[in-house]
Formats: structure tokens, C-alpha cells, sequence
């Protein structure tokens, strides 16, 4: 099997754009990763898009305003959605295109403009990743699928509102750390828990934003790897899970199976262990989210991840930071961006330039990104040299 | 790099198939693809969804719906997108799949229930295809971006409304021979000609239809195909081309670069010349686009597509026969489904299973999809032993 490494990372600022189209928000974070990787669009083989929705977009086919935008035809280039993790299909893609010896070196770029449309009508179009036909057309709503998975893990885990909300305080914490996210703003436990509720028990502050943005790395083969890049951080673990359509079909609603399946997979494939993760970035779109991740990617025993944020094991200086980039909480979460944003910042963290938010002499990342509220689910694992 | 064969085959009726819903159109091709490999579900590592829009399925995340229905979970899927393209680039990526070495056996799944939609809503989606904010706008709908392309062909090499005619004549004609096909009618040069101007000079009979349909097939390593198959038929060339996103920026409409670009990748690849096709599908959405594709595959030199289907060059006794499963203007386009099942009548005809279609004793295929209006292309070449 070839080896596969990031050479290139590029990430845009996440936030309301109304400053710049879809295929504007995807040409910033390319530009930034050819800059990075010292080359050029013409050094580049192939081309992977990940893009969520096409309604966002007001577009059928929303990859080609990006390769025309770039200038990157008659190259190729095709789309990839996997909804909220469609980032990371991507990366998942452009990884099988170098690894099968097709291409040498891939860009993938993946972004989201959600903010085209308002607030309702985005919760509309979110609403349809679940069961369209059985729960959606019901009025579940996705902090409607979360709030049932929080219930139930606060049901039989004992897992306290206090817990979720401190996944909140420690997210918004490290966002203030990053520039490059979308609200930059501290939050005391008092604040989350006495904000307004969305879906009991998730209130304002458990949710993560309605943001747009965009994320780019380029991927090569060892050779070119090692020609362009000094520091290239190998993907050495890939996971891919999925679960049922519906949380009605779901055997426990406190495990994404999808999540326990990826991950070991991706753990199998590096030859790794929970143990040997030293910095993670998990799907945090609602702060329960984060709390399963600890327990299905094994950081923890099964009902334990609310004992995990409460003893801080997850801040920077714990057993395994956690979203030390804000995560989707506080750093935002457009949707198809948010893998390939993952992967970015777990490079920086393996290069050792994640400045104030470093976790010192990490070898080892792990990003966990989540379609939908587990409909299908990607594990990567990266390692330096 | 790993060989990669197509072991299993699907495709299920093309139609206005109001009698099943998306996942139970794909539930079809399934099912009679694993029949045909002689494996369960549970021999399959992995799953590829090709669909191309979200609106026609009324839903965010459709693959989901489909590896749901087929209780494939928590195995890895995902969904690929290239509009009308979208079941070639899931072949692509199932094919990506297996040569990267992540997994041996692999389903492939494709479909699309267009008449979920009344056809003007139908026709406003594809419209978005094109450039949403140049073309489309200002009434650009899918006919009118193929008739400026006919009107350009004809004005620059003297192409006619007659030889247009006899794509649509030949092609209901092999239609008639597919109990696949949405449409079973013969149609003469008189009738087509005489039919109602859709986009000048494209008629209705120009026209392919809008049709819901699924197929599926399997790919396997060679190792896998060697023990599940007898009659394995091998992907040796794989190509992927982009164009501009506006018809508007083309240095000449008479040219569709992707397909130059993909064409060139996937001869290159499997080491063979148009010369070695002997048997093809290419994608006739309008009569144009298959005159466009002899040329720009290489089939006949640039400005003689018209004389080559005059010349019935691309009839079952001809030089190169082309869509004679009755192409997507008889068979039917179901868009993301169309990739797919091209090549399940690929391998088809190379099994020598085409029944009274049977182009005798073809070895090498080749497959031609396109998304939009160029904006990308794959080719795909297949080879048996």
C-alpha cells in the first residue's frame, strides 16, 4: 500500500461571509496550502470537492464553480458528500486516489455556505439527514436527534447538563486561541446552562454555529512527499462507519456504531491505540456529541466521557486534548468544511505550529467527523516522522 | 497498482417508476448484482453511492437512505457526485477503493427518482448544473446549452438536423432490445424531424427522457475476482476531465475538453487506441452529445461525427458500435444511475450476454459520462481476459 501524506494546509476564517461567494471561500484556503506546500495548481494532479449540500449552495453540481473559479480544468475533479462530514470523505477520497497510484498529488478542498440561506430554512435542510421519512416530517429538527442521544445518555450514563455545558466552556475556551474561528468569545457554565433552550436538555450553548468556510490540504505520495515537503504528517489510519437512518432503529442511542466501527478500523490500520492519540479533533456539533466521541473512540469507558470534561482530561495540559481548536463549537461548523478543517488543524498540531494552543511533542492526531447524527461517520489517524 | 475487475452486475428497469422510492429502486440492481457474483451482502467490505442531487430525492445525506434500507451498516459508505456524471465517478471511486488496497470487494450503487419532481421543477434543477449565475439566470435551461452547442456543430462543420435524427433513430432502434430501456419505440427520421422544437435545433426526439432507475455492480481485487468469477471484467483505464463551468468561457463549443482530457487518461492507462474499442456507451442526453463524443473519444475525426452516424458506422455491423443498449435517449437517464449502468452493459457485452444487441466477440469497452455540459467527464475502459 503507497504511503499517503499532507503536505499542504489551508484554512479560511469561518464566520457569516457575506463577503465572499461559495467558490471564493474555497479559493482562500487553496491558495494558502499550494503556498505552503511551495507549489503551484499546474503541480497538481487531481482534484476532490467536499460539499454537503446542494441547497446551500443554490447549485446542482456546486463542485464545478470551484474548479472553474481555480482555473483547475480540464483536470480532474468530482464531488464528494458524506453531509456533515463530507470534509472528511473527501480527505478519505483524495487519500484512495494517491494510495491506488492513480495521481501523485491530490488537492481536496471543501467548504460550505450555509448562510446563503436563513436559519430556518438551514435547519429545514439539516433535518433531512436523518430519517426524511419517519422522524423528520414529524418535526425532528437536528438539535431535536441530539437532544434524544443527551436524554438518553443522561438516562442511563448519569450524565449531568453541568457536563455537557463544560464541553461548551472548555471548546469556547480554545476558540479564543484561534483566530480562524467563527466566535471568539469565553462562556462560564453559568452562561451555557442558563441560555435559552433549543431541544431540552440542549440549550443555545450546547450547539455549535451556522457558519461558512472553507479548508484545503494537498496529499502526495512518499516520493513527491518527500521532495515538496519537510515536515509531511502521514495519514496512516483511515475509518469509515455507518449506522441506521433513523435513531428509532438505533440499539442504543449512546453509542454511534458507525463512530466504534470507524475508529477501529482507522486504530487497526496505524497500528494504534486510544493511547497513543495525543491530540484530537471530534464532532462536537452539539456538546453531547463530544462526550460520546470520548467513549465510542475509546478515550474512556462506555458512560464515563462526562466524568472525562469534568476532570478536564480533555484540556490541553489532560490525558488527551481534545478540539484545542475550538472545535465545531466555538471555531464553527461549516458543513462540508468541518473534516478537512480537522485534518488542518491536526497537522499544525504535528508540525508543532499551533502556537498557544500546542500540545507539546505530539506524534499522534486522531479527527472523528459525523453525517448527520451518526448515519456515517470518518476516522483518520496521522503521524509525524 | 492493483488490477480491479468488475465481478457482479445490476441494473434495474428504467421508467416512471412510481411504484418504488429511492432506496427501493436501488434495492434492485443489489440484489441481482450479488446474484450474479454469487456473494452476500456480507462478503462486501465496503459501499459507494452515486446520486446526484438532493432535491430529486427530497432528502439531505440520500446514500444514507440506501445503505439503511439494505442493512449495510455499519460498513463504509458514502455518496459521490458529478451530476449526470455521478454514477461514473462512484465507479471511479469504488475502483479508487479496491487498487488503494483499503478494501477487496466493493458494491458500487447508483440511482436517481427524477419524477419525484414534476418535469419544469425537473428541468429548473438541471438548469443549475450550468453556471448558476451567468447562464442559468438569464433562462438557460439543459436543452438550451445542448443547442448551442448543436447550432455551433452544425454552423462549423456543416453537421445537419437529419444526422442529429438518425442518433435518435438508431438509438430507439437497439432500445427496442432492451427490456431495460424507459422508452420501447421505434422512431423514424420523418418522426423525429417532425417532432416539436424543444431548443432550436433540438426537438423532442433530440431529447433524452427524465427517468427514475438504479444499477449496481461489484468490483473486486484480483485476487477476490479470480475466486468469485468466471467471466471477470477488468477496469484497465480510468479517465476524469473538467471543463469550464459557462459555455461562455469555451474557446469553441464544438469540443467538450473534458471528454478529450479523460479519453487521453484512459487510453493512455489501459494502453489501447479508439482504434481497440469495440464496443461503446457514450452519453447521448441529446443527439448532439453523442456526435460530439465520436469525435472527441477519437472514434472519427473532429467535424465527422455526422457522417460517421450517416453512415451508420455506429450500428452493431459498424466500424465501432455505439449505444446499443439503447443509449440514455431510449434507455432512459435516471442521472446519477446512467454511469453505472453503462457499465453493466459494458460487461454485458464483453461476457458476451447482450443477447440480440451482442456486438460479437467485443473484448474492450469503453464507457463516456458526462456531467452538466462538460463540466466534467469520465471515461472508463474495460477490458476482458
Amino acid at each position: 500500500m503507497r504511503r499517503v501524506a499532507i503536505v499542504g494546509i489551508g484554512n479560511g476564517k469561518f464566520g457569516i461571509r457575506k463577503d465572499a461567494s461559495l467558490r471564493e471561500l474555497a479559493f482562500e484556503p487553496v491558495k494558502e496550502c499550494l503556498d505552503d506546500a511551495g507549489i503551484s495548481l499546474g503541480d497538481v494532479d487531481s482534484m476532490v470537492t467536499g460539499i454537503a449540500s446542494d441547497e446551500f449552495s443554490l447549485a446542482f453540481q456546486p463542485s464545478a464553480q470551484i474548479h472553474d473559479y481555480l482555473g483547475f480544468n480540464p483536470k480532474p475533479n468530482f464531488r464528494v458528500e458524506g453531509a456533515c462530514a463530507s470534509g472528511s470523505m473527501a480527505v478519505r477520497t483524495g487519500w484512495l486516489t494517491v494510495a491506488s497510484g492513480i495521481a501523485d498529488v491530490v488537492l481536496v478542498v471543501a467548504a460550505e455556505k450555509m448562510n446563503e440561506v436563513n436559519t430556518g430554512v438551514a435547519t429545514e435542510i439539516l433535518g433531512r439527514a436523518g430519517d426524511s421519512t419517519w422522524e423528520y416530517p414529524f418535526g425532528t429538527s437536528f438539535p431535536g436527534y441530539y437532544a434524544m442521544i443527551a436524554s438518553a445518555h443522561m438516562d442511563r450514563h448519569g450524565t449531568t447538563e453541568e457536563q455537557l455545558a463544560m464541553v461548551a466552556v472548555k471548546n469556547h475556551h480554545y476558540g479564543m486561541m484561534n483566530p480562524l474561528a467563527h466566535i471568539q468569545k469565553e462562556v462560564s457554565l453559568e452562561m451555557v446552562l442558563n441560555s435559552f433552550v433549543v431541544a431540552h436538555p440542549l440549550k443555545l450553548y450546547d450547539c455549535c454555529l451556522i457558519s461558512d468556510g472553507a479548508a484545503a490540504i494537498i496529499l502526495a505520495s512518499e516520493e513527491k512527499a518527500k521532495e515538496i515537503s519537510k515536515k509531511p504528517v502521514w495519514i496512516t489510519g483511515l475509518g469509515c462507519g455507518t449506522d441506521t437512518l433513523g435513531l428509532n432503529e438505533r440499539r442504543d442511542l449512546t453509542t454511534l456504531e458507525g463512530t466504534v466501527f470507524a475508529a477501529n478500523q482507522a486504530y487497526k490500520m496505524a497500528g494504534v491505540t486510544p493511547d497513543d492519540i495525543d491530540v484530537a479533533c471530534v464532532h462536537d456539533c452539539f456538546t453531547i456529541g463530544e462526550i460520546c466521541a470520548y467513549e465510542d473512540l475509546g478515550f474512556c469507558k462506555k458512560g464515563e466521557g462526562g466524568k472525562m470534561i469534568e476532570e478536564k482530561q480533555t484540556y490541553l495540559d489532560g490525558k488527551i486534548p481534545v478540539n484545542v481548536d475550538g472545535g465545531l463549537k466555538s471555531k464553527g461548523h461549516p458543513i462540508g468544511a468541518t473534516g478537512v478543517s480537522m485534518s488542518v488543524e491536526i497537522v499544525k498540531q504535528l508540525r508543532e505550529e499551533a502556537g498557544k494552543r500546542q500540545v507539546k511533542g505530539a506524534e499522534t492526531g486522531l479527527s472523528h467527523n459525523i453525517a448527520g447524527s451518526g448515519q456515517a461517520v470518518a476516522v483518520h489517524i496521522y503521524q509525524r516522522d
